[in-house]
């Protein structure tokens, strides 16, 4: 009997590796295939020759914390405590299954907004906790209507993703307004808001989870180093939290890692003297309009995409096949990977719709583009 | 309600950040404060000018598996497969909770040692399971009879650790004769064996799970690059279990971390070609034997040390004070951090031990050394 009897390979996996196999455009997997900045480079580089090879403190090495505080104080006019407030994790992943681990207990409720990013369900289930499901609207903003019906007293935690993954969407002012209004009847529930790609925002600027009063003394707010430097592979994230939450998420954040990566955490902490994170929305973007023009005269349809670095689009004139099917057909015969839309669904609901990640560089968007628009 | 309410700042910040207050010298955290191996960080700074910063695949990057298994041949005679039997994890602390997360499940049982390292029982009550602590015999060794009759039915996993931590103590032939005795009668119970100081034994070899046929099917071994390449802080570890634990162990993995830091492994997984492990016993049994020379004149009784870079240490002759009162003064008095060992004890214990980090270099462990002769 296994604790998480529906896991099966991630998806990522599965089309990442099916990619490589058949020497396929992978644009499944979200990972910029550009190089990263050699300002960051060198500084990682020089590094390794000092002192930065062991355990930095539990919480994070002190300089990148207080560089944090100073990343959310620029960005957002927040004032957090570094020493409280913040815990540096291995990747926001792990800041999101600490966080749900150390608060969401046995029979708890957990909303989950359909569709998902995939890393929230798990860590609900690990904790005998019960995962609710409210569909997103048909625009794929959230429908305040439903949540509020699936709130009761059991409910201990709503996970926002904002940005969304996979759809690109974001939150407004009326839906922090609608959260405002849930939260004040349910004085006990706290809000996870993933925001791994805060800075990847477009027309519409981003509306952080940090910028809301009502929100400060109950929010756990997710970033990743890794999405905002093109640094996936660093897997070094942050967490913020008040100090009533910070405080039990970090007794498990001391036996599930202890600490991470001491050389990356460095790196990023002096990097962090000389980046403009405020450039990220303007470079995405220009890949994002860029992807589209490219396929313009494809068969695909293109939805609106207000953040991330996800393109989703339908194949509703292309093929009647499901959306899985037509993924691995897009690998095999035309050379190109996406990810299927049905598998961020709870019910694994096929709509005819793609994802893909547009954070690659000229060359590679033209060549899937070229392959696409062939289709 | 916390759900770890008795969790708090663990000794070893506490220690290390107390030695830094009062410039103490910190042999209390388990870590080693002199140079990398310069092939070593020569490799990553090189790395850092090449592609290795996005994700990893999820259970590792391959040529770092690859020489994991070619590792674990050369040590062990043990054949493994990368696919399916080795998950690189973020330190062993990760490969430890993650195992214990994927297979423990609420009303288990989990035997744990005592004294025992800090990690193996948050884990074990976040999955509502009970630890169920054992006394070691008064030299450290495991009593049989005692770990005998605290299984039942209800026992799932056995957590040993060998080299001992803080004891210093391996386990020899007898103690496998003994664990496969018990093991028979329990088909049900799976073996964690927290190894992450297996190269670093001195007059005794270290004996294994791997090494173990009647373990190799129930068993998960886990290591630790942090310890045998003094790289504590990169925190990069590695688990080994047969496929049908493994597969469930993954499938936490994935939403715990998904993959860990790609520079680090790269650079791991070169490294391995030109270093061997085997040269790290004598490597830290000169340190260990130099340190008790250094002692020798001092008041405190050293106990043996058969493995691990830790020293435990009797202060009966020189205080009545309890073992975290003596370590505090002999921070601020005698500007030494040591570890008190009734923290690794379930009722937390007094016995007037306290335990030395060894992993120094020579300038350091005479320092301190002269400061523990004039006390
Ligand atoms: C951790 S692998 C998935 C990467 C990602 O965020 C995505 O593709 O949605
Ligand atoms: C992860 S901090 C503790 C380091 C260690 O293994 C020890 O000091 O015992």
């Amino acid at each position: 009997m296994s604790k998480l009897p529906n896991v099966t390979t991630s998806i990522f996996t599965v089309m990442s590796k099916m990619a490589a196999e058949y020497n396929a455009i992978n644009l499944s997997q979200g990972f910029p295939n550009f190089p990263v900045d050699e300002r960051l480079t060198d500084i990682i580089a020089r590094l390794a020759k000092e002192n930065v090879h062991q355990y930095t403190p539990m919480a994070g090495f002190p300089p990148l914390m207080r560089q944090i505080a100073k990343l959310v104080q620029s960005s957002y006019n927040r004032t957090i405590v570094p020493e409280t407030e913040i815990l540096v994790t291995a990747g926001a992943t792990q800041g999101i299954f600490t966080s749900i681990l150390a608060l969401v207990k046995t029979g708890d409720e957990v909303i989950i907004l359909d569709p998902s990013y995939d890393s929230y369900e798990s860590p609900v289930l690990l904790c005998n906790a019960k995962p609710i499901r409210v569909a997103l609207n048909d625009d794929y903003t959230p429908n305040w209507e439903t949540i509020k019906k699936a709130c009761s007293s059991k409910t201990k935690m709503i996970i926002i993703n904002n940005p969304h993954n996979p759809t690109g969407k974001i939150l407004n002012e009326d839906d922090f307004l609608q959260l405002e209004k849930l939260l004040l009847k349910h004085p006990d529930i706290i809000v996870l808001s993933d925001e791994v790609y805060e800075y990847i925002t477009f027309e519409e600027k981003h509306i952080s989870a940090h910028t809301k009063d009502f929100l400060l003394n109950r929010c756990i707010m997710v970033s990743s180093f890794g999405k905002s430097f093109h640094i996936t592979g660093w897997k070094i994230g942050y967490t913020v939290a008040p100090e009533h939450l910070m405080k039990e998420i970090k007794k498990v954040h001391q036996f599930l890692v202890f600490s991470v990566n001491s050389i990356s955490q460095a790196a990023i902490s002096e990097y962090l003297n000389v980046v403009d994170v405020n450039l990220l929305g303007k470079f995405y973007q220009e890949k994002r309009d860029y992807f589209q023009k490219l396929l313009q005269n494809s068969r695909f349809e293109l939805k609106p995409c207000e953040g991330t670095y996800f393109q989703v689009a339908s194949y509703v004139n292309i093929s009647k096949d499901d959306d899985i099917t037509f993924c691995k057909k897009l690998i095999t015969d035309h050379g190109v990977a996406a990810i299927p839309i049905s598998t961020f669904y709870s019910d694994h609901k096929d709509q005819k719709l793609i994802r893909f990640c547009f954070a690659k560089d000229d060359f590679t968007l033209e060549s899937a583009a070229k392959k696409l628009c062939d289709i």
